[in-house]
C-alpha cells in the first residue's frame, strides 16, 4: 500500500530526554522554578482588557463581510503609523495583514521557493523554522552566528552556503534567543549579497521595541534605503504583549518592479485564505495605541532581570535586546531541574552547538526570576 | 538571474473578458442587476449584531494566551454538539479549529499529499481548490459528474483517473454550485474505491445545512461507520452566516490506527501556525447557538428564490441544497450584462463544459432576484 501521509509531515515528535525530566519532575508534584515562561500574558502584566477587549465588539463593521486581502485599510494604515514612529515611512498598500508570523512565512516561503528551494537561516535560532519550512517543502541551510563580545554572522560562512538553488537570507532582527541586533555594517553587506545573488531578504522584528540597553542598531529594516527586496514581518504578540490576539503583517520592499510582482502575488495567497476575522483587524488600530503601556513594563522587567543576573555573577553573554539571555552554565539542563528544580531551556533547542550554553527568559516575574538565579549560582559554586 | 518567484504562484491573474465586461458596464455608471452576491452579510438578513458580537469581548479568557493546536476545548464541544444535531456522535478531540475551510485543506494537502502527489476533484466545483493545490504543490484530477435528472459522480471515469500518487477524493457534500447530494449508494462506492486504493475522503459540507428540499441523501458523512480515514470541514462562514468570523474545522474519522497518526500530524501542522485567535475560540459557541435563527431566513430565501425561477419557466437544473441554482440559458454571460444589465456567473467558472449554463445566486434579495428573472425571462423571449 502507498503511503497514507506525507514524508514532509513525517517528523519525529518523540519526547527530547529533557522535556521528559522537566515532566517527570512536574509529575512528581514538586514545584519548579521555571524561568522558561515567554508568554507575556502569564507574566503578571498589567493589561487594561476593557481596552484592549472593547474594540472588537464595539465597531458594527464587524458584522460586514468585506474582505480585502491584504487586510482592512484602516488596520494597514496603523501599522503604518507604528514605523513611522520608527522613522520609516511605510505605504499602506505595502502590508499584507496575517494571523501570525508564522502564516507570514508561509506565505513568503510559498511566494519565493518551490519545493526544494532553500533559504538561509542564522544559527542560532528559533526551531519554528525547521517546521514552517518543511510544510513548504522548502530547505534550510543554517549560516552561522559567532560570539566575540557580542554575536556576529559568518559571513564567508554564509557566503560558501549560498546555491543555485538558494532564494532568500532570513534575518531575525534582533535576533532570538541570542539578543543581538543586525550592525549597519552587516545590513550592508546582507544587501550587497542578497543583489549579487538575486536573493531576498526576510527581515523578522518582533523584538524590535525591546531593546536592554542603547543602541545605534536599535533601527527597523524599513527605514532608509531599500536596495533589495525585503520582507519586515512583525505583529502583535511581542509588540503589545497579546499572543492570543493572532494580528501580525508583512512588509514588502525593495525595487519598485520586483516588488509589485511580489505583493501582487501575496494578494492572490492572502486571498485563497482570507484568515484574518472582521473584529480583529478593527481593533488593531486600538491595540497598536495600548502598546506603549504593556511595552514600557515588559522592558521594565527585562532590564531588571537581565540587571539581576548580571548581580548574580551567573556568566551571561551581552544581551542587547529581547526577551531572552544566554548564559554560560558548565553542565546539563536536565540536571538542574532534577538536582535545584529549576527549569531552564538548553542551548541546544535553538541549535547552539557550544555546550553550557542556557536559555532563559526575562519575562518571568521577579521573584521567581530571584529565586532561580539563586538556586543556580548555589548550583555552580557547588 | 535566477527566477526571482516561485512557479508554484506564477498564476495567470490577467482579468478574464467576462470580469472586463462586468467592470466595464460598472464603470459607465449604469445600474446593474447582480445574481451573483453570495456574502450573506450583505444581503439583507437579520442578525443579532448583540448576541454575534458580545461573546468575543465578554470572556476574561480572552486576556489569556493558552493555545491548544487544536482549539479551545469549549469550541470543540460545542462543535460537536452541532454534529449531535446531524445524528452523528463525535469525539472533541477529533476536531482541529482552523480560521477557515481554505486553511483547513492547507493542512489536509500536506498532511496526505508530497509535491506532485495528486487529488480528485469534482467538476463541476468551485475555482479556489486550484489555488490551494498549487499553494502546496498538490495536482488536482477532475472527476467529472454528469447531469441526468441530478447529478451524479462519473465513477468509471473517477477509477480511470486514479494513478500511484492519487492520495484522496475530495467530494462537497452538497456540491457547490451544484447544489446535489452525495447520494447513498455512491457515498458506499467512495468508501470502497478509497479503501482499495489507500486514500482519504475529504468531505467539505459547508452547506449541509441548507436543502432546498427534502432528501434523504441530506446527511453528514459524519454519521454511521466510518470504514476509512476521512476528513470532514466546516464552519461558520456558511452554517452561521458569518464569514468575517473566519472560524472553521476539520474532524477526522475512520479507522483508529490511521485516524490517530493523522491527528497527530495535523496537530503538528496546526501547532506550527496556531491561526485562531481566543476571542473567536470562546464565542464561537454562541454563534453555534445563534445560527438557527439566520439559518431559518436564509433557507427562506433560497427556497422562495428557487420557486420564483420556477414560476417564471427559465429553466433551471434540479437543485436540491445550497446557495446556488444552475440556469439551462442559451447565450453568453457577458451579453446578458450588455444587453439586460444583469450579472450572472457563467458555468465554465465553475469548470463546466456544456455551454448555455449560468449560475445565479439564491442569496440575492428578493425583489433584485424577481427583477433579474424578468430581465433574463425577456433576454430569452427576445
Amino acid at each position: 500500500m502507498k503511503n497514507r501521509f506525507s514524508s514532509r509531515t513525517g517528523w519525529d515528535v518523540t519526547e527530547s530526554a529533557f522535556a521528559a525530566v522537566v515532566r517527570g519532575a512536574r509529575a512528581s508534584g514538586r514545584l519548579l522554578v521555571d524561568l522558561t515562561v515567554s508568554n507575556p500574558t502569564a507574566c503578571g502584566f498589567a493589561y487594561d482588557a476593557e481596552a484592549i477587549l472593547a474594540p472588537l465588539s464595539s465597531s458594527p463593521g464587524a458584522m460586514l463581510y468585506d474582505p480585502d486581502p491584504r487586510g482592512i485599510r484602516s488596520a494597514r494604515e496603523a501599522v503604518a503609523g507604528y514605523y513611522a514612529d520608527h522613522g520609516a515611512e511605510v505605504d499602506p498598500d505595502a502590508l499584507v495583514l496575517t494571523t501570525s508570523t508564522s502564516e507570514a512565512y508561509g506565505y513568503l516561503f510559498r511566494l519565493l521557493c518551490d519545493a526544494g528551494d532553500e533559504v538561509l537561516v542564522a544559527q542560532p535560532s528559533y526551531p519554528l523554522f525547521d517546521f514552517l519550512a518543511d510544510l513548504e517543502d522548502v530547505r534550510l541551510r543554517a549560516y552561522p552566528l559567532f560570539y566575540d563580545f557580542g554575536w556576529w554572522i559568518d559571513f564567508a560562512e554564509l557566503e560558501r552556503r549560498i546555491g543555485p538553488r538558494t532564494k532568500a537570507i532570513l534575518v531575525v532582527h534582533p535576533n532570538n534567543p541570542t539578543g543581538h541586533w543586525t550592525a549597519a555594517a552587516e545590513r550592508v553587506r546582507l544587501r550587497e549579497i542578497c543583489s549579487r545573488h538575486g536573493m531576498a531578504l526576510i527581515v523578522d522584528e518582533v523584538f524590535l521595541d525591546y531593546p536592554l540597553r542603547e543602541s545605534e542598531d536599535a533601527v527597523s529594516f524599513a527605514a532608509g534605503e531599500q536596495g533589495v527586496l525585503t520582507f519586515v514581518l512583525s505583529g502583535m504578540s511581542k509588540i503589545a504583549g497579546l499572543p492570543q490576539m493572532k494580528a501580525a503583517w508583512v512588509l514588502t520592499l525593495g525595487p519598485e518592479a520586483e516588488r509589485l510582482e511580489a505583493l501582487g502575488r501575496l494578494e492572490v495567497i492572502a486571498d485563497t485564505f482570507l484568515s484574518m476575522n472582521a473584529p480583529v483587524q478593527l481593533a488593531l488600530p486600538g491595540w497598536l495605541v495600548a502598546r506603549k503601556g504593556i511595552q514600557g513594563q515588559i522592558r521594565e522587567r527585562t532590564r531588571r532581570n537581565l540587571m539581576l543576573i548580571e548581580a548574580s555573577e551567573v556568566p551571561v553573554l551581552r544581551m542587547e535586546a529581547g526577551w531572552s539571555a544566554v548564559l554560560r552554565v558548565p553542565g546539563e539542563a536536565g540536571e538542574l531541574v532534577r538536582e535545584q528544580g529549576v527549569v531552564v531551556h538548553p542551548g541546544a533547542f535553538y541549535g547552539m552547538t557550544e555546550v553550557n550554553r542556557m536559555i532563559i527568559s526575562l519575562l518571568t516575574p521577579e521573584a521567581e526570576f530571584a529565586e532561580g538565579m539563586t538556586l543556580l549560582k548555589g548550583w555552580l559554586i557547588h
